[in-house]
């Protein structure tokens, strides 16, 4: 049994690392030994107090380790195996699991479960639940600092694009090249853009951007970037638009952007926004611009994840490029102020334990 | 060439039946003597001064009739054929036509050109351009009054049935049953959807609801319509909602009444509203439900017309019995201003020629 | 613990009723009493050799009852509660399972398990593996004796339907009314299809098609059946047919009677043929045609169970209708060989405990 | 007026070059000044009888040029622009092109215009029917060498690729790596797919499949095909396969290589074989592992032309790489017997004017 160290959130506003008891499985579960984990966005909106979470909850959704122990009823995994977890774990047996939507999983946002149901895996070890749909073993020749944008970056970036419902060729823009803007360009040139308009105005961020597809550099600085993207498309606008910020402006850009029978992919989380979202009458063509809105969370299991890492294997990109700093689990705290402060052109902070 | 009879709009607010020319064809139109028409909410919007429409064009885009001349360059019909003509009359050649979206033919809703681009067929005679592809026979076992609801109510309505992209057995909510929800209802009811909840409280629609399909009809006047659904399916909300009535209330009842995962299909035109249509976050699950929103307008094109008018010959449902008042082409402001003001239980009024 | 009686097949050619001990629940398992039970054909080729399975397994895959026993990680349901399995058990979690292919769990056809992995449930009592996924509880408003029609018969008829990717107005025939091409028919009806063509010859299944929604019943013993249809679609064809039979002729019949960018869905059983099936050249357009053709087993889990209940529930069909005979489970092996014999119009026997 | 030059078959199994009159346009049409064309392994196969088409016709579907004449109901285009058109004129009216199956205009491969209704564009001008749709302007930065490749075999290869209907990270096998083969694994590799699996023995071939994407080279003459993939893929088979060869055997090799639930993509050509293609009953699942044919035929129009310019733009592939030897039009009969005899590690022949 023994004890474990788990980066916490005490009550809303403060985080520390305490003690707690190193989970056991049940039937149905595996514990992994954390090695590796990134710092999310959402974890800092979190400790803002954007999601009613229990006092003293582990935080953390994106982590990868060795499998530590197995439940009873599980089988097909060995101790020590080099596993990841994505950071939806769906049971996959409900009604909305068998209809497709798993990360939907018994409800509303439902498959997301560490910090939300359970305690997160920014800890030494952590429990996966639904284990045989749930960890993602990790080829060899996939290293587990790329493996771990499969938990939820790289997820959550490639579902933007695959929202985009593309035609081969088709064009499209991405708002914000955050770690999860930066995955939908990677996920809109894998799945058949001709030209990607990633609108951002940080400059590592804009190399990153082109290296990873896009065709066209916006930078809202230099004028809106809707009229800038109408422009260079000859005032006809792109077939999508992926919103991957969570600010209502960009929202409304989406809709200003797309042509008729274009199609706008919410990845951006809205929890921060006091109001509902708008959508424009004349961007919506009245009711009648056969444009579609998508939206969607992160989705798991590990299907998902080996889909990803075999994508990693073709080299077609480097997901660790977006690893702009490296902690140590004892200086968590550290990487998680600087990415609520987005400090020193931080793109998003691997812990190492 | 002679003339004939339109009933136009003057200005705003203002109609009249004046004598215009009878249209003569182009190489690739053809003319029809119109024999039955229906009068459209949308018509009524565009005298409001909805729509920016020329002075003195005709109104009207529901109607049929017989082939009067044949461009010299369009082959396959027969002069004095009974034919019907969709109120979108898409060129089917352009960009946005070749990749499907034919309402939005050149455009945001270029498709929909009788009145907004062109005299509309509220008159004894009408233009078809794009003939070979607009000009829709009408089997012979298809009645006139019939298949005039093809035109655009049915295929309206077909369409926010279609936007459900309903699994077989899906549950579905209809806000609203007027002509175009009730033919939602009818598109429902034949894309296989297990349960239909049709929002309506005027008697003799929710009488024809049920006719056309509709397991459960909610009276908002008795109840929060979306608490009765969520509370009729044990909390969850249903798979699909349909808007068709074009008001702000109805369109956030869409996302409230649908379930995560679940799909709102606009087809209520918004064109009066004075804001921003809203997205309630908590409905939207902060842009991670995995609810999608579509838009559209009416499809167009004589396929389209051919295969209602084969769902009309399985004889599973009766249009017809949405014309609930029938009037001379002489007597068409009656009509008309009946609609505006949707006296004795008005539906959708027929003209005769 | 105890014993009950079982139905099985003590080697190939030759069936028995049996006792056999009372299964017990793993941790995610239910058992249930088994109280009504649908004979199969696929259980008169399994006998007759087609599929390699243990001497004396349990037959059937059809059946419904109440729960007898829970196992320990199973939550949600309760002793002595109506349910019905579907003849396919998938676990949901693995690959093919996550991707949407259930029914090939694990590998080809690896979702249909009674009998060929494990003892059927034409018996006294029956085990149902992945429990919380597979235990389907039945409405208070649907019958033991309409319920247990969707155990395969429906889901089967119903996914060739949906195999078929029907447009709205869309024709489709179907070759051979027996109870799975009869619910193909009701599963055509139930998606929009404008036109059904019924290939069938025998009187009672004429008449429960019609019933079920089929607008022309095609006799192809008063001619072949592809021309019939090809001259009453003016020499075009359908959109969509389904193989509902098994035969290398029924097959060929499918991409012979489907136009250009038509579906061919097949859910005939093709075990009994000893060569290959073929796709004539001139019907598939030299391999450049746009047509399509889908396969596939009946699709199982409770979600598609409830589903099917819903529709059931809209009084739109009667499943019973294709109950032509009734035996007391003791009686099975007479029902059984009425069944291999096709003797007295039989359709489909309902056995009962 | 006047008179040209173009390349017949005067009888099956002869070609040569004959003067015919420059043709002129209807209301509908544009003629275009060929510059470049390639030419193409279909007309081999109509030189040896394959299709029935009038003798002295023309041959030819891949060419472009500048814009001669322009039909009097034509707008939107000038003389001397430099312009592309697809091998597959569709109306874009009638309801085959309504529906979406343009290759299918008018019935069965009724798309296909060039040679089959119509003389080909292996002449020194040529008529553009449904110009409006069919005449696509050539971007400036896209060379006519590289925009030849969108007539037929990128557009050929592409669909391909997307009646693969690739999940994000599926895997796929192409057999043979010919033009329109190693078109499909560039268009694989646009859609999304992770480990490419090029069935190919010519060392100049599979050098030009790994430059366009291909992950594995299977080289069919040490060891057979099928096995070689399943072994690398641990025994599952892969996602998807094209036959891109128009062989029995390749084609009953992509029914066995996909795993249950693959999707097989028929490309080739067919027309040689004598005998019905098979579907093995194993490889197939009896009829139910949820696999599935698609077959299709080049997608034409100026929408799709355009798409493809875009890819091409953005650089990542090339497919000049393509064009192993370049011939003027004088010497078009030399180019078309390396052609037929496969001599010199021919891929494809440049024709210039």
């Amino acid at each position: 049994m023994g004890t474990m160290k788990a980066f916490v959130m005490p009550e809303v506003g403060r985080t520390e690392i305490v003690e707690k008891p190193i989970p056991e499985p049940g039937p149905n579960d595996v514990i992994v030994k954390t090695t590796h984990a990134l710092i999310c966005t959402s974890d800092v909106h979190t400790v803002k107090g954007a999601l009613p979470v229990k006092d003293g909850v582990t935080l953390g959704h994106e982590a990868l380790g060795v499998i530590h122990a197995i439940g009873s009823a599980v089988t097909g995994f060995t101790e020590g195996q080099r596993v990841a977890v994505n950071a939806v774990t769906p049971c996959f047996e409900c009604r909305y699991c068998q209809t497709g939507y798993t990360s939907q999983c018994g409800g509303p946002l439902g498959g997301y479960q560490y910090t939300a149901q359970r305690d997160g895996n920014m800890a030494e070890y952590f429990l996966v639940p639904h284990a045989k749909a749930n960890v993602a073993p990790i080829p060899e020749d996939v290293s587990s600092e790329a493996a771990v944008y499969a938990c939820d970056m790289l997820s959550t970036g490639f579902m933007g694009a695959e929202h985009c419902y593309l035609k081969l060729g088709d064009t499209a823009a991405v708002f914000a090249q955050g770690a999860v803007g930066l995955s939908a360009t990677i996920g809109l040139s894998l799945l058949g853009a001709s030209r990607i308009f990633a609108v951002e105005s940080i400059p590592n961020r804009q190399e990153l951007s082109k290296a990873y597809g896009a065709t066209d550099i916006i930078d809202f600085t230099k004028g809106d970037a809707v009229e800038q993207i109408i422009q260079a498309t000859d005032g006809e606008g792109v077939d999508a638009a992926v919103e991957a910020l969570g600010f209502p402006q960009t929202w409304e850009a989406c809709l200003r952007v797309t042509k008729a029978g274009g199609r706008v992919s919410n990845i951006g989380y809205h929890g921060e926004n006091p109001e509902p979202l708008r959508v424009p009458l004349d961007a919506f063509g009245l009711g009648m611009a056969d444009k579609a809105i998508h939206s969607g969370l992160c989705p798991g299991g590990n299907d998902r994840m080996q889909r990803i890492f075999a994508l990693i294997r073709t080299g077609r990109f480097d997901p660790t490029r977006m690893t702009t700093h490296t902690f140590a689990f004892d200086d968590v705290g550290t990487g998680f102020s600087m990415m609520q402060n987005k400090e020193d052109g931080i793109i998003k902070p691997l812990i190492t334990f």
